[in-house]
This record gives C-alpha cells, sequence and structure tokens, in this order.
C-alpha cells in the first residue's frame, strides 16, 4: 500500500512530537493555527513554545492554511485543546475526503456534553472511523526518543494495527487495541485521578497511602469505563494505570501539582494562579461524577475530589471520609 | 462469635506489625525464634532490630516456645522467611488445633518445589484452610498508623471478609478476595519486575520508559498468574501493581536497589556485597521463568532479568532486546 499522508492538528507539543516521528516514514504535515508557528517549524525545524531545544526532521511540513493540510490528508491525527476540537472539525468537514481515519491525541471530555473526543468526531465527521492514541507519554521525552509506549485504539483492530505501524518506531512502542471507549475514558479520567494522588502527597501522607490510592483508583475507572463499554484491563494498560503513574511521579504533572496545593491546605484559585497551564483533571471531574451517576456507578475517590475543587471540603476531611467506608471484595466490591 | 487467638509466626517487622494491629481487638501471641527477641516485645514492648523507634501495644504477647505460642491458636498467622517455612509448620503440625486458618505474609516461591506459601501449608498442615495477606505495605508507615490497604485471600469468601476485619483498623483497610493464587503470585511476582524497573532507573531511562516496564510487568505476571489459575483482575490490585507501585517509588525496596545497581553496570555480587538483607527477586526470577515455561506462557521481561542476574547479559542487550519485538493487541497480545 502507498504511504498515506498524514495531517496533524495543533502543534502543541505531543502533535509537533507525533508529527515528527510520522514523518519520517510517511509524508506529514502540521497545522498550527498561529501562522508564526508554522512559519518557524517549516523554515526553522524547531517549535521553541512547546518542544524548547528540540531540533525537527526535516520531511516535517507545517502550515496555518486548514485546507493546505487536510485536503490531501490519507490520516487524521487530532491534537488541539479537548474543548476547541468541534470547532476545527467543523472547518475540516466539508474538505477531508471520505472514509479518512482520524486519530484523537487529547485527552478530556467535551464540557457541557460529556462527550469524548472520537464521540466529537462522529458527530462532525461522520463516516470516518475514529479512534485515540493514549499512554503515559511526557512529549519531551519522547521527543529526544527515550524509549516509551502508547494505546492505539480503533474500532477496527487491523485498522488500528495499521496506524499504530505508522507512527511506530524502534524507542516508541505502540500497542494495538479495539477498545475505544476504554482507551479515551482512561486517559481522561487520570486526570481526576492524578489530582486525588496529589493530596496525598500535599498532606504528606507515605508510599502506602499513595499505592493505595492509585491503585483504587484504577480500580474505580476501571468500573466506569466498563459500564460506559470499556474493557477493564484497558484500564490496567498504559492509557489508565500506565499514563496514572507517569503523572504522579514525573515532577511536571499538571493535574497530581494542583491535587498538591490543595493537599498542603491552598485555595483552589491560588494553586491555579501560579500555572501557567490548563489542569484538565479539574475541569473533568464534575464531569466524571456526573457520568457515574447516569451509569449508576460509585466514584467516592472522584467525588472526594469534586468536594474538594467545588464544594470548599479540605483534603483531610475528603481523607476521612474515604477512610470511614469499610473496605470490601477486592475486586467485585462496590465501594472505592 | 468469641474473640478468636492469634499466633503469628516470625517476630519480623512485618510479622510484629499485623500482631501489634492484631492485639488490639483479639488475645494475641508472637513467636519469636530467638528468646531475647521474644523477651524484648513481651517485656520491653519494643522491637529494635526490625521496628527501630516503635512501641508496641501492652496487650500483644511474645514467646520464642513454639507450643506457648500456638496450641490455643484460633488462627495462625505465617510470617517466616519463605526458604524456612515448611520446617517450621512441621513442628506446628502436631500441635494445632484442627480447622484452624492459617494466614500467610510471606511473598516468595519455595525453591525446588515452586511452590506457594499456601501450597505449603497445604502439605504440611492439610485440612487448614490458607490463605495470604499481601499489599503495598512498608511495615513502618503501617506500624506508624500512616493509611495503608491490603488483600486478604481466603478460598472462601466468607472467611476471607471475617479474618480481613480481625486486622483491620480505621487506617489499615483491608479488602477481602478469593484469588489465593492471583494474591500470592501477584506478592512473588513483583519482586522479579521491581528488578526489571531498577534496571531501568540505574540506566537513567526516563518516566515514560519507567511507567511502559511497569505496566507490561503488570500484564506479564497477569498473563502468568491467569495461567496459573489466578484472575487478571487480582494482579491490577494491591497485592500486584499496588505492591510494584511501592516497591518502585519508595527508597528502600531491596529488589529495585538490585536492578538499579545492574542497571549501572555493576555486577550482581558487588550489588549483593553491599546488602544486609536478601532481594528476594534475584531467587525469585528462575522460578518464575521456569513455571512459565511448564505453562507455556512468555514472559520476556522475566526472561530478560534473569540473563542479566543469571547468565551474565548486560542491562543495555536486555532493554535492547525487549525493543526489538514488534507490540502486537494491548491485552490480547502473547509478546510483553
Amino acid at each position: 500500500m502507498k504511504a498515506p499522508r498524514i495531517a496533524v492538528l495543533g502543534a502543541g507539543s505531543w502533535g509537533t512530537t507525533v508529527g515528527a516521528i510520522a514523518s519520517r516514514s510517511s509524508p506529514t504535515i502540521v497545522w498550527a493555527r498561529d501562522p508564526s508557528a508554522a512559519r518557524e517549524i517549516a523554515e526553522c525545524r524547531t517549535n521553541e513554545r512547546y518542544l524548547p531545544g528540540a531540533s525537527l526532521p526535516r520531511g516535517l511540513r507545517a502550515t496555518s492554511d486548514l485546507a493546505e493540510a487536510v485536503e490531501r490528508a490519507d490520516v487524521l491525527v487530532a491534537g488541539v485543546p479537548s474543548q476547541g476540537l468541534r470547532s476545527v472539525l467543523r472547518n475540516v468537514a466539508p474538505i477531508l475526503r471520505p472514509w479518512v481515519p482520524v486519530v484523537s491525541l487529547v485527552k478530556g471530555l467535551e464540557r457541557g456534553t460529556h462527550k469524548t473526543m472520537t464521540q466529537v468526531v462522529a458527530e462532525e465527521l461522520p463516516g470516518h472511523p475514529a479512534g485515540a492514541l493514549s499512554g503515559p507519554n511526557i512529549a519531551k521525552e519522547v521527543a529526544s526518543g527515550m524509549a516509551a509506549a502508547a494505546t492505539l485504539a480503533m474500532p477496527d483492530q487491523g485498522l488500528a494495527a495499521q496506524l499504530a505501524d505508522l507512527f511506530r518506531t524502534d524507542k516508541f512502542r505502540i500497542y494495538s487495541s479495539n477498545d475505544v471507549v476504554g482507551v479515551e475514558m482512561a486517559g481522561a479520567c487520570k486526570n481526576v485521578y492524578a489530582i486525588a494522588v496529589g493530596m496525598a502527597d500535599g498532606a504528606q501522607a507515605g508510599a502506602n497511602t499513595k499505592a493505595m490510592v492509585m491503585t483504587r483508583s484504577g480500580r474505580e475507572m476501571a468500573r466506569l469505563g466498563e459500564a460506559l463499554g470499556g474493557r477493564r484491563e484497558t484500564f490496567a494498560g498504559l492509557a489508565g494505570m500506565g499514563d496514572l503513574i507517569v503523572t504522579c511521579t514525573s515532577p511536571h504533572s499538571r493535574n497530581r501539582h494542583v491535587g498538591e496545593g490543595l493537599g498542603q491546605g491552598r485555595a483552589l484559585a491560588d494553586v491555579l494562579a501560579g500555572m501557567s497551564q490548563v489542569a484538565e483533571g479539574v475541569t473533568t471531574t464534575p464531569v466524571v461524577v456526573e457520568l457515574a451517576e447516569q451509569v449508576g456507578i460509585c466514584v467516592p475517590i472522584a467525588r472526594e475530589v469534586l468536594g474538594v475543587v467545588e464544594q470548599g471540603r479540605t483534603v483531610k476531611d475528603a481523607y476521612r471520609g474515604l477512610l470511614r467506608s469499610a473496605p470490601g471484595h477486592e475486586t467485585e466490591g462496590d465501594g472505592w
């Protein structure tokens, strides 16, 4: 088969990194909203704002003209922020050729609709197969060639495996899956649970407590994800537990940082004021709790995060609340 | 029901901690092989060698007389090292009352026979229900009252829940399970995979790589454990991924420390020479690889650990070997 042309929407750190990897084996173009960012990538082969220090491959093209990026594409990769995806896709719809698969890099749920990114794709680009690439991937490390792994899920496993090959290198291991909902819910939920783990850090809980919160968070998101149509095992995988681990061990996680500040007794507004980028978990938390209510799943950990983030509860109260409930069957119980 | 009398075999850090917790609600006695250790616990209410600084509850009794500890026991807790359990149980057999359940705290497999600890119990104390208590539990943190969780598995779920209640406190959450093989294999395997993660640390791999190794190790042990009769989900739980997380984040893990030394290019003998206590993973690795062969499961990560630990391969070679294999389906594939 002819090498497919790849268009990446969004020139953030991860979109640029994925584009750079793909460009080594396939014709690849990145769309940047900002013309100067597109010019910098095309002419200087750098993206100093999002990937400082990285030098991008010669083969990677860039443009701020959406039509130029999209009209000849055989694969569309979506790397724009979750709340902006729908409007970009509306502009893409009349230009994109039929059948072109769409791979989302975005970890989040749409506010208001509670939709996953592939559900947004299904609405705005009906007929296009939609999936997600997700995993423990700090962009800077992947860009610098350090080993990493991720999962690429598409409704059709054969297509998932073919697309995985497009982005795969010796050092970037892409596993394939047909559990699209699972991979997307895992990516969205882990930001919520990273706040819970950060709270434990901030309150100076020990290593046991942190491991307990991480493990039981993995179970809580698996139960919710299963009720929404995903598979439990996906949540124990790269997009779920793997990403939660990297979020909870790396000092760079914005969501963990928010939790840590709250755990130290600081106010949310105060913690957020000191940050230059969005912590997706703060907006995802109420959405996760509402989704859980709709499908009748208890999510006590997410609920306590919500209590602290939106309802003025203290982290101490939250942990006290959690510790009050008696633990049941480890894998069949209803509680946290 | 009358409060059961509990006998804990072994006065190491974890046996002493579990005994101290149990003694708050049930008559509890610890058996220490060394008479002076028993005297120290009984008279000074301390165990300076294994739990320096901790003050033990008044209700905790101690003895070096095995008959005194065991003959009136209603529950037996086994906290002696894995290679010594069988000989202690031989001495217990003629003294222990019938039907008394046995809970193992030991994470390891018997050399030569490849048996789990409850399989050893079944052979030496036939007729006694045997299970395991396992999880991310650094003894020192649990002893000092920091929150933690663990899983107690017995073949009968009702008995598991009753026993969990005996050791449970507000801060030590014990979940119950009937997957005894799963909980035991998880506890034994995680020492092997902690070496693999340590190797990544020693070779200065990044956070992505570490999360990849941990996540795929979780899957590898789940596949092996399932083939041996356990449930996959148990390995995503406290005794599996939870314990791997605490082992891989705490600076105190002996197994991770061994892997780290090897990853820095040091020889195994050299790394072990600098350690005062056993790293169970070193002896468990060949057993895990042999068990996997017997049941026809591929364990590439464990096999590479074995190559470095026993066959003189370098950590670089091991990682190169792992990265050569192409990733398949995330949750259904055969490889690592």
